[in-house]
């Protein structure tokens, strides 16, 4: 039995995630996405809490056959002790999957062995663009899974991102 | 549909905990188990980490037909703002489950349903009950579902708790 | 002009602390009250948060002369900087009031002028006496200025400590 | 009676500050003054201590009918939980007054009125506006309080913030 | 070369762990001393500060030939990422030398070496009568190196432990 | 005896540090060096853990006659108790020594005496400098101590800083 795991921070869970999430079910028995920043929310960059973003990956996999495990992961601020914090808050696991190059040297020092794929601007890009849409009532909708639109509409989520993309931080 | 949210550390999840989930399931449609002081690990009172919690949880459920999500949620020590960072991090949830009398005074304080179950009792002591026969070479595995001894078994998990039980705090 | 500043966790404001109150305001022109344990609520030892002491501190000074501020103070469990902590929250004050050793010293260390009180036994006592007698349906009321009384009623404050005081800490 | 919430940095507490809490005055009977960021000092955004801008308003609001209570308030950098943490550390209101877009969207998700006013654009450019003019020399005094004048000359406010404007973050 | 690491809190450095560095300087060429709970002082457990610790400890080996560093280490509150924070806060080191079972446990288990020694109830059972002595009035001199008896004089220790030893905590 | 007290990142330590060190041996008999940021590491800003550091410290040091103590100071975020937090973690001082503007402030205002120096540019300068060289294959190594070279290299120093040169912060 291998056991994957995929880090991102899914604001929101988005076509680009899918295709990795489907790629890397060739490789493993099972997948945990962890959910970085899970502390964050109400932000242009992170518009959705770590619930919501369980609710959005859930949805979107459940005619998977792969078996997924959501697991928020809080910010601890500290690159040092990052690993360790994953690991105490996921299942073990075998191989982790990442673009991000700090993420991939923070596991090679802690030698744990770490894969990354040709998609990697596709699925940056994909987020921020995403994000962009929604707050410019563009089209978002074509870039995320279809349940994906459904945990957004049932949240406000569109009004939300607008909201707060209006803010200058704290006021005066 | 309706969906339940079940609060509790699970050190280790164990046959109390699995009744309550039984007993649940009749009334809801998906359960979100939240896992307390998922930050808390190695001490006799927390052996487990979240991680390991979450094997156990969901290895224990497999074979049940109700949704669950098994979710970290870390101690923030501020019990007013206790229940929103639940919600932060659950899936949103019509009702709450709970024999604790401060996780009850909580829920209630933000108007937020709670349900209590005649199995306070059975469910509190046999988590230290469980955890006192781990320490003591005693019969733990009949207290808890076969999944959880697997779980227990592949982490070194008695090994671990009969020596974090020989320390006093930080030494000297 | 002379300010003093007086901190307590006032759980609730008492008479004990009221006695204080006009016992100082012989010796300052302003009194800041600095509400310890700031973030703590909903315990038997901390039932009240900072708003609720707040409005108890305001509403038993109202008829007072003295000009007085009600300041909450977070902890941060860090005693080396916690006059510093002090300082930053509260309007600059000449002379500290307290009959807490801990307190005492580390004003002491910090070269801030600190004055004793003999009613220490007094204060003390009673802080835990209230609560206690909140707990057990007793007379209360008789201890604390009538307008914490008033504070207490409207926040459902009896049921809530008589709720928390069942908990032992965080359940199973 | 009616109690009004009005958050804001205060850094300086000024002239738009002061017309924003007259005209909240025509509409609520207590007023409290949430200082955000508390925990934020000596630095161009933010040069005051939370203690000191408790001055700046006690005193520039003295002969103000109002009953005012300045609460500082601590930054938790946590969107989701924040208006738990505002409710639990202010005196229990009824509307909460802001033109701060993130501020109104939390406000609206937890239920809680608000109201917004047409004066955003005046108190946001102040605040900023206010800052520079202390770092350049020029006219600050005219855009804030007397009472605030006061303040910063008493703890050589303007030496501090040009003294800080200077610092490229934490050195090299 | 081989680095060796001994934790402790040091709350004083006493003969006890004297005795310790003399033992571990036999087999390695340079030695961190890894100051636990850095953060904490002022109170009957932990009375010095980091900074106090460092003196004491850096006097006390000033005559031995081994190359030692002082470093504290602030507590996280954390297991399961502890040995990784110890990690980033040291230089690099071969083998760590503990008595604490949990110490021993969270090393093992990430694969550090960890050498016991037989004189973990001296060292303990120094710590609390060391500093029972100094509350007591009685010879704690006798029980520590010569230096230490020098830093504890020059901060007034011995006046600092007996005031917060009549602490009940956070007064009322 | 007098000692002193000088803060930087120190990342790496160069030679703009090693000048200003040479400098203060003329003043004082012993020097904390206080390793600010010690909590961060593997960003551009700050590529180098505090164990790392005060390796790099130590060994560049080694052959000078001025007796050192090299002292991680965690990030508090909290300038008002910053000064505070530098004591309790240090041992005690005389006189800090900075060129940081912000850092004079606070020590200014907590009544410390602080001293300046004319390298300032150069020390700020190379800092960065060096960064970018490493990023850019450059010759960092004629800005740094011998010793510093080697331990950059023993670390994969390099690698890691191109590594997370790359990232754009949290991935998307």
């Amino acid at each position: 039995m291998t056991r994957g795991f995929y880090i991102g921070r899914f604001q929101p869970f988005h076509n680009g995630h899918l295709s990795m999430v489907e790629q890397i079910a060739d490789e493993v028995d099972e997948l945990v996405l962890g959910i970085g920043s899970a502390d964050d929310s109400h932000s242009v960059r992170n518009p959705f809490t770590a619930g919501e973003r369980i609710m959005m990956i859930t949805k979107s996999l459940v005619d998977y056959d792969l078996v997924t495990y959501a697991v928020p992961i809080e910010d601890l601020d500290r690159n040092s002790v990052w690993v360790s914090h994953v690991q105490s808050m996921s299942p073990d696991f075998d191989v982790a999957y990442s673009n991000n190059p700090l993420v991939i040297q923070l596991f090679r020092e802690a030698g744990i062995e770490i894969r990354q794929s040709p998609m990697f601007n596709r699925e940056v890009l994909e987020g921020s663009e995403v994000r962009q849409r929604m707050i410019d009532d563009g089209d978002w909708e074509s870039l995320v899974p279809e349940a994906v639109v459904g945990v957004v509409e049932e949240i406000d989520g569109i009004e939300r991102i607008q909201m707060v993309s209006k803010t200058d931080s704290n006021g005066n």
